[in-house]
């Protein structure tokens, strides 16, 4: 793993320099499913970028990319990297802030890597497994228990009015009863901040494998307690809701979702 | 002016080192009027290092401070400094990130020098009445036309339950018909946001002279548009309804709300 890791942190660094020099250009933006869900060629020329790196060095690992030129996963067998290259392409889009490169690194399933990479605020969240996780240089410490009066959580606007995933009237239960909310459109900062402190929880409906994987890891490490809304386990290669959180408190919003 | 936008920067940039060498220390919070408004030691020390300042230097000049240090104002003649020492204190404490010094300056109720920065950041907008709004050394275009389906909206999930302030179902719909939402937890920040393109709107519906009297000047010299949410003007020492927005996207907001 060390010289995994090694590598995965020399070609972040190369990926972020190459997203810093593209505000210098004009973006080709093409929309996925809508007009809300924004795809650049950036986020297609990053995922080609890591995966030439990997199958050129580690040619025996898969590769699960948001953008879809990895492999045909089957299982959770072998080195999996599960790739987000801009997490928060929207963000990318119109700030130029608050997008991320989201990496998670399994074997047989288990979290070994876990890198998320505030490109612009120039944040490194990595974590390894059983030797804590870190935000840049400084380790992070445990997450302690707070109750729900007392935190800030993380919680799109989205999820408070009717939609089709979630009863709405309980997402509002829990941020009339919180300190306050925010809200920052890319998960895997959402998850790093909830490691690192910045949040004491981050809720949300509909994620995929590449917006979660590394937070997972990372929030394994400062034990932060994870579990779908509906306080089920997050199945590590399909959709999930996800709630992420401080001990205690992730209870107390179970049973308002519950 | 020239003299006072130098000794406005200068003091800002020494506040700014207190606020980071505070991060060292532990802080006493203290509760204002319930458990989710939070104010520490530093909002009111720095409150008092502006107006120490101001006093000496510009002694007819008078000060309007969130923490209350200031002077009382009976009107708008004359140049009052409109100071925030610390927007977003709930972020000062739980994220050392995401807040702000906020300074607007304004000369018988005109606004002459507007300035916020996000000290974690360190993004200093700057605006002056007639030469434009500056990010750091960086010019700031003029804000262009923009639909709603196409815009991210700065609006937190609490106004999207019921509230006893706007009807919660209208700003449901302009989530639902926007292109996402976002919520940083500093008004100043936000409204810097618009003026700076990252966000194309932002509403809330209570804030005070100081959450808003820098990010009006910004935004009147980028093009922006700012009323209160029934499209009323605003009223610079009283509490508003804002809504900061782009031209264009102002109205259809407006019509979704009134």
């Amino acid at each position: 793993m060390k010289s995994i890791e090694e590598h995965l942190k020399t070609w972040t660094l190369e990926a972020a320099q190459l997203l810093k020099d593209s505000f210098e250009n004009t973006l080709t933006i093409t929309y996925k499913s809508h007009i809300a869900d924004l795809v650049t060629d950036m986020d297609k020329n990053i995922e080609k970028f890591f995966i030439d790196k990997i199958q050129h060095t580690f040619p025996a690992h898969k590769v699960l990319g948001e953008e879809g030129y990895g492999d045909q996963i089957e299982g959770k067998s072998g080195v999996i990297w599960i790739i987000d290259p801009i997490d928060g392409t929207t963000n990318f889009i119109h700030q130029q802030a608050n997008f991320a490169i989201s990496i998670g690194i399994y074997e047989n399933g288990v979290g070994k890597l876990g890198l998320i990479y505030d490109v612009e605020g120039n944040n490194l969240y990595f974590a390894k497994e059983g030797e804590g996780a870190y935000l840049n240089e400084k380790k992070l410490p445990q997450l302690e228990k707070v109750t729900l009066s007392e935190a800030v959580v993380g919680v799109n606007a989205t999820w408070a009015g009717p939609n089709r995933r979630i009863n709405h009237e309980n997402v509002q239960q829990i941020i009339r009863k919180s300190r306050g909310t925010r809200s920052y459109g890319s998960a895997a900062i959402e998850l790093a901040y909830v490691a690192s402190g910045k949040l004491d929880a981050y809720m949300t409906l509909r994620l995929s494998p590449w917006d979660f994987a590394a937070g997972l890891i990372l929030l394994q490490e400062v034990g932060g307690i994870v579990s779908r809304t509906d306080g089920g386990p997050v199945q590590l290669l399909e959709q999930n809701s996800i709630l992420a959180s401080k001990p205690g408190l992730h209870n107390e919003i179970i049973e308002h979702l519950t």
